[in-house]
């Protein structure tokens, strides 16, 4: 049933592959302008994803990460006028040389070809995706909760129609418009179509991909994130970053999620960790080392650890504190907990701190710094696709140029090899 | 029972990660010195395989590809040696950059972890990629192919034994010593453990990786090559190139399959073409339009094409011969008929250059030059670990930094978020 889906996503790729910039550029703030226009209908359609969901018992978190209105829908009209500025990465060239015998090479960036996107009930991605997509000439399948269909209906609807009255082809963003879920385990078989699968979602979304999937996954957006603040550290500066990454927004993957504390300084942070970030509302999972140190707070702020605490990804303010040795205990009980994502050290050692980069192999690794920096805008990329916690194509946040590959370029006067 | 195999892979993944370029290289030395102390023994076990190979007919093609001499071995022995002479990109940083906050961003080159290579019956491939992983501090998973079970033994011995005596784990380079093919299915499920499945093979191995794997899968290795002999070419200059391209070495991925001829010039180039090739002992397999032009020539020499005949790799003697109206039909012949690998027109015209640079989306394009050059040494990357014709991580020939990934490392001084 999805064949067709992809043959035709693929024949569209190839169209926006050769599109030049300039007719990008004009298709994404045409997008935008077509947005404000449908906004009516748009937020109408979300009303129904909203009404159903409350019906069907969808808790507030739910029914607030699916909702769109008027602010939202103009923040991400935007963003797709923003992404119109950003350099298109297509067509660039690098890694350019001149061989021995005078052959020409480069490295010529080309859109990976046809995207297929899995995500939940956020009708964000479907914008983002689709702008990210059209930005880099990608063609993509966009599978989006059921939740909110109404609304993914409606977006698609209004990109659809404007990638048509921009001469466009329509096809290059496709909407799986059915909540079966045989759908998905049939679009990670279309590997003759689609060039790479990225799941925006839980872990057992990555996992379903990776079981199932016979096109390359990008799974990452998981973390599992560490701080471990050094014998050597500046307790007082140390104690706003820790803030900063538990606290400024809990519910995100690069929030922090446990704290180490070396023991020789442990009797005089920890009790500073849960003075200073208890008012935000924090509260602790201590381990016994810990809990030792901070008897003097009740228990329903500071619990003793569980056994499946320190693997647990929080995204809400709890914060797992434990007493290490010393750098080596720290490094690894991150090798032992960390999911790859964000971790880093609060040190004045130059020893540690490079010994803490050299052996920690996460995403990213921070010497002195908060670990939500962990981001495409942070970043300075402009814009993000995702953040990848897996080993190839990408690692990190990932921009624009992540969305493309590349072809040699060989330029030659009838070169025969010898 | 390959799950402890992987372990172990993993365990000595961390440490080859944390060796110095210096340790590395000399147990690159250590081990082709080695090999060289061991090559009677080594080519003991191969008369094993080459005995019962020949017992079990297999062919002599195929025993030639099995077989282990002196000089094979010597060879081998000297790409080691060259190996530890190449720049080593772990550790190497790239895209430094101060954000406007002041934190200090970079990109970090790391090693893959655990590369899993599923091999045919080349016992050079198990020193190749031994000395490659090493070099990029991996840890390999190699499984070769049964006829060479005896070979592969002895390699691995020695290569396992120099580790040892080297200080470093053995367990970097594990083989599975069994021809038990449901292991290999047991091998791709081990995500946890390997971060890369390289296949070297032909298209059925490739598609039991894609199909069955849990790891990314690096495909390619197969090329159905074109060149487009455009009406603009010059005729003299361009019969050397499809020589060169078919001749050089019929049996590699990157060898001529089929040529293109634009229809105004057929009459003139297609004997032309047919006298320049046939001595070497090519034949030829002609479309209509072709044969039209080639009925002075024995049907033993021109066939008429069948109709997979454009579908085939040959990795042999054996050339297609099409007509095409022009440019846009050679492109779309290309587009239905490559396998991504190695494309080429030869013209004097500079924007049927262009438009087919382009337009073809294959690893490799070329103009005016032969399909040949397509290859990590042609390309001046010193090695060679594969020929990607999958749009992710790598495309083409890929080198030593393509056995790494990076990960972000930022400095700050107690940097947050605002």
């Amino acid at each position: 049933m999805l064949l067709e889906t992809g043959q035709r996503a693929k024949a569209a790729a190839k169209i926006l592959a050769l599109t030049p910039t300039p007719a990008k550029n004009a298709a994404l703030l045409a997008l935008a302008d077509a947005l404000d226009s449908a906004r009516a209908g748009i937020i109408a359609a979300n009303t129904r994803d909203v009404d159903e969901g409350r019906a069907n018992g969808l808790s507030e978190a739910l029914i607030d990460r699916l909702l769109l209105n008027d602010a939202r829908l103009e923040a991400l009209c935007a963003d797709l006028r923003h992404l119109a500025t950003l350099p298109d990465p297509v067509g660039t060239h690098y890694d350019e040389t001149v061989l021995p015998n005078g052959l020409r090479l480069r490295k010529q960036r080309v859109p990976l070809g046809v995207l297929g996107v899995i995500y939940e009930s956020r009708p964000n991605v479907t914008l983002d995706v689709a702008g990210l997509a059209l930005k880099t000439g990608n063609a993509a399948i966009l599978r989006g909760g059921k939740e909110t269909i109404h609304s993914n209906r409606a977006l698609v609807q209004v990109i659809r129609q404007t990638l048509e009255a921009c001469s466009l082809p329509a096809d290059a963003i496709q909407f799986i418009d059915s909540p079966d879920r045989a759908l998905i385990t049939e679009l990670l078989k279309l590997h003759e179509y689609i060039d790479i699968i990225i799941p925006r979602g839980g872990a057992k979304l990555h996992a379903f991909c990776r079981e199932n999937s016979q096109i390359p996954v990008i799974t990452g957006g998981i973390g599992i994130c560490h701080l471990f603040v050094d014998e050597s550290a500046d307790l007082e500066k140390s104690l706003p970053v820790l803030y900063n990454a538990k606290v400024q927004r809990p519910s995100v993957c690069n929030a922090l999620d446990t704290v180490l504390v070396h023991q020789d300084i442990a009797a005089r942070i920890l009790p500073r960790i849960v003075e200073h970030l208890s008012p935000a509302g924090v509260t602790f999972r201590a381990d016994p080392a810990a809990g030792f140190h901070l008897t003097n707070f009740d228990s329903s702020l500071v619990h003793t650890a569980g056994p499946d605490d320190f693997d647990t990804e929080w995204l809400s303010l709890v914060l797992g504190l434990k007493v290490v040795s010393g750098l080596d205990e720290a490094i690894a009980h991150i090798a032992a907990h960390s999911t790859g994502h964000s971790d880093g050290i609060l040190t004045e050692n130059n020893d540690h701190a490079a010994r803490f980069i050299s052996e920690v192999d996460s995403a990213a690794v921070y010497v002195n710094a908060s670990t939500r920096f962990t981001d495409g805008s942070q970043f300075g990329l402009g814009a993000e696709v995702a953040v990848s916690t897996q080993r190839l194509h990408a690692r990190g946040p990932m921009g624009l140029p992540e969305l493309t590959t590349y072809k040699w370029v060989a330029e030659g006067e009838y070169h025969v090899r010898a």
